[in-house]
């Protein structure tokens, strides 16, 4: 059944295979009228891009897109905008060795369940490569929010056991902060000591689970819509979309539970802007929509799936055998790195489809 | 824009606003006949009842729910299924006198500043008697579910602090065990130090968060629709839809991130079903996609966020004010006992869908 | 599937069986602040109503509705709103005789291939009183469309082969008109005509086919989405989504097949509003996107199913009989009349959606 | 607002401008398993091609469809098909001359006015050129029917005031006279007359309509969803997305307003394969689900819109202005014909989602 589309209004829709042609994304209902260039989506890509920094997996060429449609002397126009990137560093011939066994953490036996059919090729369908796509649409969904005003970010403030501090408030110092961290960690501290666990782990052929935050500023009150449509559950939708996240929160998230109430709640008060709350432990929204206050969140991942040690399995027959991965595959230690452009693609995503849908709010 | 709905083959829409004259939700795409009687949707209800247990607010009436269309003699047809309930115990005049004052944690202002007006009464369409309209949806997914053989549940596993620990691993025998503690939590000990926590809790005129586990057995493998319908990020979606639910996590989850991927990943092994793995930190899922493994998940309730205490707030219009509720007022101390047979009404809900959907995947 | 809602952002879900307890309509996405009253909805009701001329079938009561929610102090807060009308009329014994046979033009035999079971009790879900739940939301939506300043109407064109010649071009005495014929034919003396032929039918225990026309002024230009979101499209879709409908055409429909390009294209010139077309062939719309013209279009309606004569046909178990349906049996000579109030409803749903989905289309 | 996207089950996304990069469709949905070569997908869009008779727009090249997702060895995958269509003999510079003057008949006016900002170049995405990738998705979900044993066709049955007399019965026969005239006529003495026809109008300058028959044979009873997903009102959405279409009927049509009940009912029998209707005049439905009769119904094309005759016209500044399309400008004097097979691919469209949404009808 079809489920390759995201949003109501902004909607996106991503197609292709990790090592097939290409990988794309048709964006219907984008707003006329947004200057945009291929360029801005490249930046977006090369945030993303495995030779930013050692620890993601050497793919070797730059991801580059092409806007096949929608775009006019610079403009969008309302048409559905097709950008694809043409995959040239696609040689699958050294997954081929591993084709027939079930890979544990990967998806390749519930496809075939499913499907009775798997692309293996890469991870065909199911391979991170997809939020590629996702980081292209996400470019275009932010350029639409700076329109409006809005900034956002995202970054790691979790990697193994490794929490980081983030004490930067200035949104500006912290965005430059996470930029400079190839892990996108704003503390340069904690980015070391990280750095230091990935290499250890990467040496013992192993691999690392982490925790991405994510954060939107200047948000207007009224954004996300009654009961199924909250923006929470919107964004909770889009980030478990992600391959490899586990968990989501928004606000004081889990550690909700163990608050009374009189601590959770966030009392209104004004500000130089109007109502405000004197805390934020919502996370900026209050009955799935959106209250002025800052959206925060975090998403966990999962420890990459593809490890270098050799595991017991069993072949797509179902006779037991031992999965060991080819020397010199390509796969990121720590899968959460490499999400937090996609991350902050997502949150890019269901914000642009909110402001859209708000439209229709009132007469 | 209209985000009443939830689901896409096994569609719910729900209405009604907790003071107004019913309440209600329409099934659209339950496959016709499954039996299903008014009596078997009312059992569900009694279980989300405030009179079940004396911390959860004293609405005194049973909901009693009313079938008004989709079943003819004893099955349901294919046709819509509207079942209502209509609300006999709406005194909302008590609310009257904090109209007028943004309650903190709760949506009147943000309802406010999307559509101009709010009806007040109650709490509207934002109360969680909204979910009363899920758990008779959730029933009649559930029946359908049963038919297939799978069989579900939620429970406490944490209140403020306290966490459970749940360590029956009979399904039948859990089953038994949540039903007999007010607090839906398995576990007897457990059970007897929330209520001393609650009772010293509502005496302080304050409120509790909590956590909230399901899990679903014999699902088949081939569950849930790649990339953007993943059966955890519809669960997400689902779960973080529920008034006061602040986090989602699946398998592991949060947990996930401070784990090496050769402790992670579950191995595959020959069972006495066929395949399976040897550990279930996935909950049940690989790439979105059930893999005949129980699907488990939690859920983080925020506190309640009407209590007794007095709160320093704003009024509509901006001045500064003091909340207090009125003696009397009803709420629970904790949501999140409520909230365990949503939670499985919800799972339930997902679930149905998945199935549907599924019988599109192949020729 | 589900099948039984109709718009995107101006969102209606229908239920009820003809003779189960009640029908109802959801409306989800009507935006908020719009004054609406029960009063209102009736007065829209009663035009669709039987007793409204003696040509319609003979159900004794009026169908009153009752909002049951989405409605706080007389205006539309943004949350859903669920109209039911109660059957009080609803004695289906009479049809108890025919149940087991294949009713020619009826849906019983496609219903029960489809389900494997059918509430034969008249009609159940493929009965024409669905309708009813149309109009009321249709009502609530022409409220909305006036409020954007759009004027709409419906009346009879043809019934049998007579066709009606309608000459007047102001507006509001069109709709005089049209209210004053029993047939809503605006014509007098093709009223008389067509009351003349259906005495005869009846007489001869037969039926009439007819065609309904609609128009919509002051459409601003701009509305609908091109290619699968035309307003054209859309319109089609909701009128043969009509019980009987058979065909649907716009501006000069199915003669547009017999006229030149140069006949057939409306030049632009100046008007007092500013761009206007000399003629309207195209019936208000290009590309899908509304000109500014009148939207115009037809609906055809086949003659009623029912009919008295007796008709060779099956058991529903495959054998040979003979369908008579008991004297006294209720239901319209010609369906298109009825359908008038409902074709207009149609239209105002198509353009209220319309509308809210035009708000996205530019920065 | 999105509005690129058709069908619930077997999803069609379309995307790219007449003189743009690239045009495609991605198919979100189609069951995995389905064998499918680029060839077949050719073969169809060959029969679309403007080469296949001298009536047709002199667009140079074939258009060669590439499949870059979705197919792994020769078979679906359940992943999203990415068809593209790459634009090579796209020069538009002779448009530029009247890129300024609204079009008579066509969608410049109104893109204007919705969106601000039109691509002009050969009409961008109101070209009839969006209809190749409905060609190429309906190319897939026809392979799809034949798997389900569905025949389908669609062919020419009336240009300007010519109407062919059809009357081979025979299915095979039937579609070999189709693809034996150049006008998808399968009356070769009408295709004559309605050849000589079109030669002296485009002679004179001008432009002619038509209409399209469609049928679809081996339809199993069942299809089509009650009330809004009706299959007829799925045809009408489907056919008037066209561009140029201005009508729809199914079964009798707009023939039926005119029918007595007791000639359009058509009366069961049982036949060789059980239960059947002695006529058909409901076109293969009762209730909008299918009878397994032939569904059967007719599309109303507008003549083209572009002709070469002068138009009094106005600037996009509201000027006055005569339209003089510049000589060799390439369109079709009759759009009808080249809808033939787009025509027939829409009809496949419904119908292979129809197949899966009915899958989920009964437990």
């Amino acid at each position: 059944m079809a489920s390759n589309a995201f949003g109501k209004a902004f909607k996106i829709t991503t197609w292709g295979e990790s090592h097939g042609k290409a990988i794309g994304v048709v964006i219907d209902g984008c707003p006329a009228g947004l200057e945009i260039t291929v360029d801005e989506i490249n930046a977006a890509l090369a945030r993303r891009a495995p030779g930013k920094n050692p620890y993601t997996s050497p793919r070797k060429e730059a991801d580059l897109a092409d806007i096949l449609s929608g775009v006019f002397a610079g403009k969008t126009t309302g048409a559905p905008i097709c950008v694809a990137i043409f995959n040239k560093d696609a040689d699958s011939s050294k997954y081929d060795q591993v084709a027939d066994l079930l890979r544990p953490g990967h998806a390749n036996y519930t496809y075939l369940e499913k499907y009775g059919i798997f692309d293996h090729r890469g991870g065909g369908r199911a391979s991170a490569r997809e939020t590629a796509c996702r980081v292209a649409a996400g470019a275009i969904a932010q350029k639409f929010l700076e329109y409006q005003g809005i900034a956002l970010t995202a970054y790691i403030v979790q990697i193994g056991r490794i929490e980081a501090v983030i004490e930067e408030q200035n949104f500006e110092l912290l965005r430059t902060a996470i930029y400079q961290s190839p892990l996108f960690c704003p503390d340069a501290q904690t980015t070391a000591a990280m750095t230091a666990l990935i290499e250890k782990t990467v040496h013992a052929g192993d691999s690392l689970g982490g925790i991405v935050e994510f954060m939107a500023l200047s948000v207007p009150a009224g954004l996300g819509d009654p009961v199924y449509g909250k923006l929470e559950a919107n964004l909770a939708h889009a980030m478990l979309s992600l391959p490899a996240a586990k968990g989501f929160e928004i606000g004081a998230g889990f550690r909700s539970a163990a608050m009374l109430g009189s601590e959770h709640n966030d009392l209104f008060e004004l500000g130089a802007q109007g109502v405000q709350t004197q805390t934020n432990h919502a996370g900026g929204t209050l009955g799935g929509i959106s209250t002025g206050m800052p959206i925060v969140g975090r998403v966990a991942f999962k420890p990459t799936s593809s490890i270098m040690q050799p595991q017991k399995t069993l072949t797509t027959s179902g006779e037991e055998a031992t999965l060991q991965l080819p020397a010199g595959s390509r796969h990121d230690p720590c899968v959460a790195i490499r999400a937090v452009p996609v991350v902050e693609a997502m949150l890019a995503l269901v914000l642009a489809d909110a402001i859209l849908l708000n439209r229709c709010a009132k007469l």
